[in-house]
């Protein structure tokens, strides 16, 4: 059963309301490419980013956190050790987290085992990723090139269905039309625009972005789904008044803005 | 006593020519998160930044600038011991140098003992950070949670001028209204925007453009002031043309392109 | 001889669309600072950026790439072996690559010896630099300061020639009017804007640019003219429109994708 979901839906603009209200600590273990946009995502939408890999502080902000993601492109800078600190820390703290599993399915086997490695042992709350990321997740076969997709977005959401039965986690595959599930309610968000995948870190906000939907205590689904329409009107506007990629980034941030304080 | 300044105080305008006129190379250490928009900021007046933690280059760099300014959150990438190294390069060189203090008091204990022996063993000459770093570095008891501060500016001035009279250094808290003292003179620079806190980066810029003003041997009191009193008619002016952070970020560049080029 | 291209001469026209057609995998190291701009530019002409140097991932992606850009600047994050690494595998594989010789001849002797050896074992493609950095790598005299210029472009031009006769590199140098030389050839392109300067890594992106423009195949002079010749016409276009450094680069970026798109 699949439900299409977009902004205004009330629970998505309650979602945002109680991010927005709480401000929640979000944590993150990102690259130094996406790291900024990032940031700057969730404190448009009022919460409060942290960012960064410094061992010392990794459990302190992990357990603090309403909400952690880890983007497994965070390995440009940091060992696989401490994205497994992390998660473990967050898991045993309580803290909802979220994988974004970029390049995995893309032939970089230490992407690959890390991912296996992390699901299986602290579930996350919610994956976010592209449809060749989910299938190469669920185990099927699909390529992926850095973090492009080959797949499309409809193509992986029975491999999404499967692998949300299977770990307990929402699972987010972002397209022309994203889809979330729990392994039995598909929900599909559409809006964003072409441009969101020509802006470096645009996708990847997504997952810093259900990290901070989740941390007021939303219920994980809704959680999920709206970041994800709360991003789509964001870009949608956004591209209206756009003439390339500089200022549609730009706009993206302001929209977001005007949503958040907007409420 | 207190005093307010803002722009176009005649001292403030002739700080900022003098960084335009000389464009001196300000050397910082920072996290990747923050960088670019401290390198753009510190362009935008006129100066000449490099970042970076390549051990063969701290020294060379901070021996060469006009003015150094390490941040804390450079611990994401750069060891306490580059940091060190960084700060005693400078100190041994007569270079200006700024501590940025942030997570000070924030439980991380790393940050914490590392910030007593910067300021204990070479003095920067000016510190810049919210109130509840201050406060913290100043020996008193204030919860910050990563670079949100909790206690108000106005809290930490005496908390500032101790910490001035103790160490020699300017002290400079940011908030709605910023303060900057020697110990002796506290001067109110008001103005600035609440979108310098939700654009990441944008305050720790900061001890960028503090740096890059202390570099023409400027008076460091006024040199602190100066910088602060630019980015907060920056920030001023741009909230007036701009609808939400992403189009207020670019325009905080633009405003500070504006004040530079038209002295 | 030297002969002058600009936007629209046919060669560039095509350069780009061959690039927007065939969207290649372009593979850099370059540091954290330059990471987001370099990747946007890459975007917005239609190419597919990966930056970083997880070691596990640079052998894969230098080697499925269609274009390498190294950047010295990496060397802040990246060790030599890993510049020399990507370079080894990506000559070994016959992808074309880029040199970014930033820093070479500003005194950090370890730059100086990783760009000779580069340069000695595994020429690249095309070296794109500044025109003291271009002096120093050919041998001659000349002094940089991080990443800014003393000596003209103009200058640099018989070092240029030389380094190309020498190496069977494609040499361009950086300035107001910018010059590629094969050697024999040198091509001067005119336009861009003094605010290239003024924003961090928009400089480095050339090298981004030519190794996108290098990945389709174009003869390497060529498409080094072209990459500089769009990116002259996107700042150009875009300094109409800006009112500071700030909305500058978001606009350059505009451009680009009006250009790409628009073919």
């Amino acid at each position: 059963m699949t439900t299409e979901i977009r902004w205004p839906e009330p629970y998505v603009t309650e979602a945002l309301r109680a991010v927005r209200d709480t401000s929640p600590l979000v944590f993150g273990l990102t690259n130094y490419i996406t790291a900024g946009l990032n940031a700057n995502m969730v404190l448009a939408v009022g919460g409060s980013p942290a960012i960064g890999g410094n061992p010392a502080a990794v459990r302190p902000l992990a357990t603090a956190a309403g909400g952690v993601w880890i983007n497994l492109a965070a390995q440009v800078t940091d060992s696989p050790e401490l994205l497994l600190d992390a998660a473990r820390t967050a898991h045993a703290a309580g803290t909802r987290w979220v994988l974004d599993p970029v390049t995995v399915g893309a032939g970089i086997s230490v992407s690959d085992d890390l991912a296996a490695e992390l699901i299986g042992s602290v579930p996350p709350t919610a994956v976010r990723g592209n449809a060749s990321e989910i299938i190469a997740l669920a185990g099927g076969s699909a390529t992926s090139r850095g973090v492009d997709a080959t797949a499309t977005a409809e193509d992986a959401v029975p491999y999404a269905r499967r692998l949300a039965t299977r770990t307990g986690s929402v699972i987010a595959i972002s397209g022309p039309t994203d889809y979330v599930t729990d392994g039995e309610q598909v929900v599909a968000v559409p809006g964003g625009h072409r441009w969101l995948t020509r802006v470096t870190g645009a996708g990847c906000s997504l997952g810093a972005l259900v990290a901070a939907f989740l941390a007021p205590g939303t219920d994980p689904l809704r959680a999920t789904v709206a970041a994800h329409a709360v991003l789509a009107v964001a870009a949608e506007r956004s591209a209206l008044i756009s003439r390339g990629t500089g200022t549609f980034a730009a706009n993206v941030l302001d929209e977001l803005t005007i949503l958040s304080e907007g409420l």
